[in-house]
């Protein structure tokens, strides 16, 4: 019996397109899922997207637009440039993820997912609503800004993360990750790690990503 | 005594680099505050921003990133560009909405200013920790995809409105207004209506901007 590990994903959250293509061309091998993060799409626009496709066809590429309002037309500019998977806020209203959710299966058939990204004060009854129109995945994010200002991952964090997951979300979980805070995770079914400078800052950022996979391995194979 | 008026903002939110300058380049001078809206960010990144500022030297420049994370990097990127203000999410986290303040007032001086866009399940209790932390500007709005299924402009709306400016907040307003809907806001001290496509996509753009001109003089005046 296959046990399902825990996926890597690497967020590129740079502010150049040449340093995010350079990241990815570094770890996108080694990772599962590669993202277009917000604060780049914000500066180079989808073309990001389209050139993590082209570069990677095989690995699925994230556009983590974080999406507020207009899910139909982000989704779709968005997933003709390839993105398989793409965000959106927590405080977004319902139709507006719903019509993301349409245009993404519209554009990539079955492979076409919307994550919510969940900041602030969302609740579990608004994530009971996102299942119901077809949502299927959540991430579960620790602000940068908020780990910055001292906050970090605890019981609080978990108990939520498997409260998603036990409702039927795939989860993924972002924010000051590490190869040592990976544990902190055992026992949960975490759908996907995802990391940032962690993985495209290292030393090595190869290395890096295979002792994130090796370690996942350590402890959810 | 000079009464102050509403401002008329225009946003672009269009999918491409060409047609967003060329609504701006219709209405920019008729308008007050000319917004790069999130849809267009998106897709050709925060050069939108840049060429806005040089097309109107003279006219605020909104970067409408909504932002949700990384608020100092992103206000960062954007003030270098020329955005004056710049949008936060308001599920974003206090620490993500005060790194994004501070990092645009240090680029752009007393004129840089965040804007919290208000979506979803926000609370006013919320609302009085953003002006405690120092932002001065909130944006009510209608969900696009809340009015394409059927939603609209109610006392429920109008009663948060009032009650943002009443704690001190200078609020805009946005979704589906038209010339027509302003009245909807008469007695009210709307900072800003922000237009979309019932200026962008109007038979003469300039001319629509100078209906609503007229109109907000006529109610406000």
């Amino acid at each position: 019996m296959t046990k399902k590990l825990p996926k890597l994903q690497v967020a590129l959250d740079h502010s150049t397109m040449s340093d995010a293509v350079k990241a990815a061309s570094l770890v996108g091998n080694e990772v599962d899922i590669i993202e277009a993060g917000t604060v780049c799409l914000l500066q180079v626009g989808s073309e990001l997207v389209e050139i993590l496709s082209k570069l990677f066809p095989n690995k699925t590429i994230v556009a983590d637009t974080k999406c507020a309002d207009a899910g139909g037309t982000v989704a779709l500019n968005n997933a003709k440039k390839g993105a398989d998977w793409m965000t959106c806020i927590c405080s977004a209203t319902i139709p507006t993820m719903k019509a993301a959710l349409k245009a993404i299966k519209e554009e990539r058939g079955d492979q076409g997912e919307i994550q919510v990204e969940l900041y602030g004060d969302w609740t579990f009854e608004e994530a009971q609503k996102w299942l119901d129109i077809g949502i299927e995945q959540a991430i579960y994010h620790q602000s940068r800004d908020a780990l910055l200002d001292g906050e970090s991952w605890g019981e609080k964090d978990l108990s939520k993360v498997k409260k998603l997951i036990d409702m039927g979300f795939r989860v993924s979980v972002t924010g000051g990750l590490s190869v040592e805070t990976l544990k902190l995770f055992k026992g949960i079914d975490v759908y996907t790690f995802i990391a940032g400078r962690s993985l495209t800052e290292a030393e090595d950022p190869l290395s890096a990503a295979r002792e994130f996979k090796d370690e996942i391995k350590r402890i959810w194979g």
